[in-house]
């Protein structure tokens, strides 16, 4: 399976937000949608930093 | 490897744009650098619509 996990740069630091993210869509403006293999969603406010898929990462940064 | 094909919508149809790409990053306002897992670079303009890491696919549209 190819998800990732999405982090989130808080304070300098990766937070972890969410595991095992299948679709990453956006919501609005700097609002994506994420929606896990298991059919779990989050919404998270910010902007896409970086994604490396053969890393399994996503990572966020807030605006 | 969880590499993902980028494609762009045009004109109704989804165009490919790279195979095989590993690292998506902003490079400015709707603009992003995509790098394939060989090196190879591509830059698009436009917005991320949709990615869906499970199926390998990630769907830009033009501005």
């Amino acid at each position: 399976m190819c998800e990732a996990n999405a982090y989130v740069i808080k304070d300098g630091q990766e937070q972890l937000i969410m595991e095992s993210v299948d679709i990453v869509e956006p919501e609005s403006d700097d609002t994506w949608r994420l929606v896990g293999i298991f059919g779990d969603r989050k919404t998270i406010r910010g902007r896409i930093k970086l994604m490396n898929l053969v890393d399994h990462k996503i990572l966020f940064e807030e605006k």
